[in-house]
């Protein structure tokens, strides 16, 4: 399949990988063509991998990796187009994480709305689901490496089918046990509210390698 | 042990009569001494229950709850009166829940603050201690009923003594198997702004006993 992936941080990079790996035709997308971080990624990934702008990753995906950071999350996907994004499923795993008020950030969003409705909203055409934005980037793809794969990921967004999609890729590529739906892309602001949370276990753990399990 | 505990809604009566229970003397606060609810629940508790105002709850009590709903939470610790809270520890089971947003509710702190700290701030004589506040009622004081107990509760306090002795409460006494400390009062921001997914979790889940275990 081919698929975009925008935005050259530690997530793009770790799902392009991971994607490419799996057999994937991947372009990473950035703000420039010839980005540094991103043509280094594509000489290291290999001939299944690519790089190029927001815009011509979401062209030439199939399905498009929202990875960008939270605050600029709106404006790549602008560079992207919406024309780029069309009919297509948009994984949205940014977090509205604000830094400009100290560490460890807090949140511009996530309260009485979210990115992931806001983004939504914006871009009526692309069919957005949110999921994978309450781990750390080593887990989404890995997530055997935290006791053997027992916890769960959430996801939320309006459609359907784009879900049962984003499941199968999660639990058959990616290797995920439990996906647990919670509903439409309103509840994007029960993950991204998670954020802070999964900051502070993430400081009083000292490490980034666990996940929550939901205990019934 | 002589325990106050503010509120008169679910949470304060669930957590009272399971204190009553191990034998503690407890005295339910709430806004008036006549409070039907509370008297109805005094009558029921049996000999070591009584009630009164939040004044004679928290004068009363060695250790005082506060499990008031968010909103009016600083106001009822205020009519507690800070000379009842000076020396004490403060178990703060509230949250900052906005209903006046929709449903389901919103938060007003948690973000750059959180209701934790600001009672902490308003009562520095206080030692409070922020936990259980990211399960429902029921689980908090009968957490076997959630997967056999197999799940954590989180606690947030700047006083190492209080929280050690807090969590001996919740361990020995509510049954707990696991707390984790996530550091100072500021940590409360994380299980505060939990209570967004808790609620959808709680949608898509169907019910209320439920809980997070968290994996490594």
């Amino acid at each position: 399949m081919k698929i975009g992936v925008l935005g050259t941080g530690m997530v793009g990079k770790t799902i392009a990988s991971k994607l490419v790996e799996l057999g994937h035709e991947v372009k990473l997308g950035s703000r420039s063509a010839t980005h540094e971080g991103a043509a280094a990624w594509t000489k290291e990934a290999g001939e299944k991998a690519s790089n190029g702008t927001f815009a011509d990753a979401a062209g030439f995906g199939e399905l498009v990796f929202n990875c960008t950071n939270g605050a600029g999350a709106l404006d790549a996907l602008r560079a992207a187009g919406a024309k780029n994004l069309d009919g297509k499923i948009l994984v949205d795993v940014s977090n509205p994480l604000d830094f400009s008020k100290g560490m460890p950030p807090s949140l511009f969003a996530g309260n009485t709305d979210s990115l992931g409705e806001n983004i939504q909203k914006e871009f009526p055409g692309a069919k957005v689901v949110k999921t994978l934005n309450t781990i750390n980037a080593n887990v989404m793809v890995d997530p055997a490496r935290v006791a053997g794969g027992d916890h769960d990921v959430f996801m939320s967004g309006n459609d359907a089918e784009a879900k049962a999609t984003v499941q199968r890729l999660l639990m058959e590529q990616f290797g995920w046990k439990h996906v647990i739906d919670l509903g439409d892309i309103t509840t994007a602001r029960g993950t991204e509210s998670y954020l802070p949370l999964w900051l502070r276990l993430w400081g009083a753990l000292g490490n980034a390698d666990f996940n929550v399990k939901v205990m019934r």
